[in-house]
């Protein structure tokens, strides 16, 4: 069969508009680009609606649904890397992991970290570090973001998240523990056991007061005084490495 | 006096030029965009040669250089960040921090980590835990380049960088602890009391033989099986701060 060429095919269509925030937002679908980042989809038993294959690109197993072939330069247009991708999927936002009604271990939570980067980046570490939710404060960036699930590789699909207006609301069960450059006490002198909630407030901006005046401690990561602060994702990875050294 | 319009400014087709790692390398300067940095770099002590600033933006204060004032316009088209830029200076990269000719702390050892968005965030996390250098091993991204520049929020002129072919061979007085997912030690069981350099590797192709074989111990970072790896801005993070809890 003959490669797809024209852009105006409507699953090439449906992943261009998967790109605004506004269409996954209403779709309830997104776009997952890069043979690693679809097979983890496929793994976790994520539904697939599309699956675009490049040209001379082998089509991943296991994905339930048609594979279509498109022409390279098609690809390349309707891609959201620079690069291309070999192989692009549109992911149902229902099927993922769902955040579980009660915390018993980790929880990470994000007040307005607005670069879709860094979300993706400590969606990979809360993954890494065995997190159970990660809970997205207003205005955080989408999880499903392009950028975000590029960064990510593959643990969007490994940590359910929780987006919501006031995150200090979201397990009252737990412990709140939230980091700022001008915390109380050292991190390492905190007590990080599930039930527990870390809170990393946007890079300028900081923590919102609701969720500072919730706070059981606020607590900072001990640092010289030669540089402005840490990036977010540093920051979560230091703290998510801390509690699960705790849990195990 | 009127704004520059015109890309043909040779001041503007300069700092344009500068988005180029063969011309940063043959002109021995690089560009550093927006106010906080410029600032950083003249608090540190850089030589600036260009400094332009966008019409009705101000100037940053102790430059040693006039500033000249851009039509935003102009200034867009020539910003290397999608959003522009209200300050953009070239700076002499042999004005920059030098590396100690031996160490005495902790330095840092980036191994082919050719994303400079990773170099730059590690450079702002090496600042922020006081490390001695950044040693980047061939093919690690530039650290001038605009997008590590950006990534590194002022380190960039904190911490002295030092590219050498074989990173293994910088500083033969400092222990080699070497980070690598499948190590045999737990981190937090090695000595990371200085002199020692702390080595990361690539994402993907991990550390070179050369840096494994002169490794005194090569360390992981206990981690959940559900994540494939860590991203190195994360591990680096995770590694720098025990570092410095060690060293304070």
């Amino acid at each position: 069969m003959e490669p797809i060429r024209s852009l105006r095919n409507p699953a090439l269509q449906r992943v261009r508009a998967l790109r605004r925030t506004s269409e996954r937002r209403a779709q309830g679908r997104f776009a997952v680009e890069g043979e690693d980042q679809v097979l983890a989809a496929i793994r976790a038993g994520a539904v697939l609606e599309d699956l675009l294959v490049r040209e001379g690109a082998s089509a991943p197993a296991g994905a339930g649904v048609e594979p279509l072939v498109v022409a390279a330069e098609a690809m390349d247009r309707i891609s959201a890397v620079a690069s291309g991708s070999r192989v692009i999927a549109v992911v149902r936002a229902d099927s993922m992991p769902q955040p579980p009604a009660g915390l018993s271990g980790v929880g990470l939570v994000l007040c307005g970290v607005s670069d879709p980067g860094n979300v993706g980046t400590l969606l990979r570490t809360a993954a890494a570090f065995a997190a159970e939710v990660v809970v997205l404060g207003a205005p955080s960036a989408d999880p499903t973001a392009p950028k975000a699930v590029r960064a990510a590789t593959g643990a969007t699909f490994a940590v359910p998240t929780l987006a919501v207006d006031d995150p200090a609301l979201a397990y009252p069960e737990a412990r709140l523990v939230a980091l700022d450059a001008k915390g109380d006490r050292d991190l390492a002198g905190c007590d990080l056991t599930g039930p527990v909630l870390i809170a990393l407030g946007a890079e300028r901006e900081g923590l919102p007061a609701s969720v500072r005046d919730r706070a059981d401690v606020v607590c900072r990561i001990p640092q010289s005084d030669r540089a402005e602060s840490l990036n977010v994702a540093a920051a979560g990875a230091i703290a998510l490495s801390m509690a699960y050294r705790l849990s195990t």
